[in-house]
């Protein structure tokens, strides 16, 4: 009988389906769950975005086939959106519309890297970037975040990594899962020493939407040759609250983006059409409702800190965008027990450390911005009446 | 300045908008574009299908993630789908529901080869088959089809092929680009070489739905251990003429499907929710229209061989369910000359031989149930009074 590629075989299954189980185990008993697991904002997309939605998809005008780089007019408006955000000049050509941010991942991984080459990552990671990587063969090496120091990535170890041969440096920030927020000089130090050693530096920016408004997230954008060796990839799933419609985005050089399509024409021809009209329009209209949700999201992070600071035993190591990373009260006990638990007993589902890199057994990250502060703060009595049965 | 993934690098960029720039350049001289290149059925779906197309994306209930195997109900669906097809017991833990059927491929070529392994395909292919392996470092040995044999697989060769460590074998039926369909005797015996082999067999029947109606295409499934190396792959996109939704999928055993599940997770989490929710209603719902469809590209293909019939020079080398492959009267002139010209000139878009493998520069393919039967007889007089400027 034949056999799988061993580097699929021996993956892991998804760890959030397993994670989804746990929950289904909650008895209830100490109100409704609160799902911290699945970023997944925990209020519903705008109507207009809902209304437009079905408006694209009833016509016949997006049944065909489409361009495989995404509609034109998605393409313009998030080049737009880009250049408002970052002060700079970015044009559709610069832009890869993708099925979700892990696609605009994987296309790009598989665009600057084969298997045996290597590309370093953070430790922790963001679980899919690293089994992307894992099933494609391509050898991975780990920069440590330091949690003293908020979980940023160490510059002198990034520059110790960085040898000749190491294709791309993996960043997502703020951070997937420790929320950390990378400081535009950090990344303007990490850019310059990827570029130095002719590296590529791809920035996962998912969870930009959720940072407080204020300046630009990076200033890298404004680096003449940025498009020599920087990636930026984005996902609309969180910040227009439609992960089911799976659409994300590569911002690039035109180079980047012509070799992009080759693989997205192999991995599926184009994202799904009908939503990318939608986005289309509600990138611009919407511009409104995101600043409140960003604001929304800011007393969510508050409500957090408030209840962290009342549960003894509990510490919020860091809190940022869109996550938290907690360090739980079990020294001794792995973080996917810890967060088994959690969601069995107490109602409280969250991802374990474990999930997210070597050494994280003593983590849990809390994807806080799912509920509202008054589910959040609820979480006060949960944690300190929970204790692991039997220790 | 980094480079790109040289397996990326050396690929040709994708052939299907070289030719629509062709088409382009057409001047409308000898009446509307005939355009015969990619395969979109020349009707609309049907007013039902973007009726539940719309009502589900404006559905607050499909904007979050979903199963990474798809929806239950539409693996529901298809499982008795299928099973009614072929007259076999297939079930919704057989299905996993993906992007589109070259992310069916891809997902299928990931979870069986990495690397350096081997998988056969046929001589011609399906040229995104064939890039897809390439950019995954798969090798790739070809089996030849006989024109004189209408473009049937030779088994011998097949036999000779199968040495231990191939993989996989990808035939496509009914074929593109030749439309050949391989009888079920024959997909009968090379599944028995290929078990014998310990090597797993692919096979891509996304034109299925337009053969003549009657026996079902094979019976592979009522092997009673088909599932421990039969994989099938299915499109929705000609079918219910939606390709812009995206929509395919894998029948396989659960074993494959949950293999397959890791790799979707990585690729893009699952396939776009609102378009499976509609499906899973169009599928039984829209039989006695797609029974329509049918018949209407059995009126097509007939006016096609009525047409060719009468084109001095041009020769029907095989036609069945959706693509004719067409030999044309220039010996000594590639068929991407002949593609771009009869493109530019004479208003008949088409795919060239060439793009299909090798030594296939004497052949057009023409996805001719693109086309009404009135539009495809005035091939007649487009391919008459055609000839290359300078020959």
């Amino acid at each position: 009988m034949p056999q799988f590629n061993p580097l699929i075989a021996r993956l892991s299954p998804p760890p959030i389906p397993s994670v989804l189980a746990w929950a289904k185990a909650y008895d209830g008993s100490r109100g409704p769950l609160i799902d911290l697991s699945q970023a997944v904002p925990g209020y519903p997309p705008h109507p207009d975005m809902l209304k437009w939605l079905g408006e694209a998809a009833s016509s016949p005008a997006y049944t065909g086939y489409g361009a495989i780089e995404g509609e034109d007019e998605l393409r313009d408006a998030y080049a737009d959106h880009v250049s408002k955000v970052y002060g700079a000049k970015i044009t559709a050509d610069n832009i890869h519309v993708t099925s979700g941010c892990n696609q605009a991942f994987i296309s790009v991984a598989m665009t600057l890297a084969g298997s045996g080459d290597t590309i370093l990552m953070t430790n922790p990671f963001y679980f899919n970037q690293e089994t992307t990587l894992s099933m494609l063969g391509v050898k991975i090496e780990l920069v440590p975040c330091d949690p003293a120091n908020g979980f940023l990535p160490d510059v002198e170890a990034i520059a110790q990594a960085l040898r000749p041969g190491v294709k791309a440096l993996a960043l997502v920030s703020p951070n997937n899962p420790t929320g950390a927020v990378y400081p535009p000089a950090l990344l303007q130090k990490i850019f310059d020493l990827c570029r130095q050693n002719g590296t590529w530096l791809i920035l996962d920016e998912t969870y930009r939407d959720f940072l407080p408004a204020g300046a630009a997230p990076h200033g890298l954008f404004s680096n003449v040759r940025w498009q020599e060796n920087l990636v930026c990839l984005y996902s609309f799933s969180k910040s227009f609250c439609i992960p089911g419609h799976r659409l994300g985005a590569v911002t690039a050089s035109p180079a980047v983006v012509e070799q992009i399509a080759k693989v997205m024409d192999n991995l599926q021809i184009c994202a799904p059409r009908s939503a990318q009209a939608a986005l289309a329009k509600a990138l611009p209209a919407l511009d409104d409702w995101r600043a409140e949700n960003r604001e929304e999201i800011t007393r969510r992070a508050d409500a957090l800190r408030q209840v962290m600071a009342r549960a003894p035993g509990w510490k919020l190591q860091a809190i940022g965008a869109y996550f938290a990373y907690i360090r739980h009260p079990y020294a001794d006990i792995g973080s996917d027990l810890v967060a088994e638990k959690l969601a069995k007993i107490a109602g409280i589902v969250c991802l374990p450390g474990d999930y997210f890199g070597e050494g994280q057994e003593g983590y849990l990250r809390f994807a806080f911005a799912n509920a509202d502060a008054a589910t959040i703060l609820k979480l006060e009595e949960r944690l300190n009446g929970f204790s692991l049965p039997g220790i």
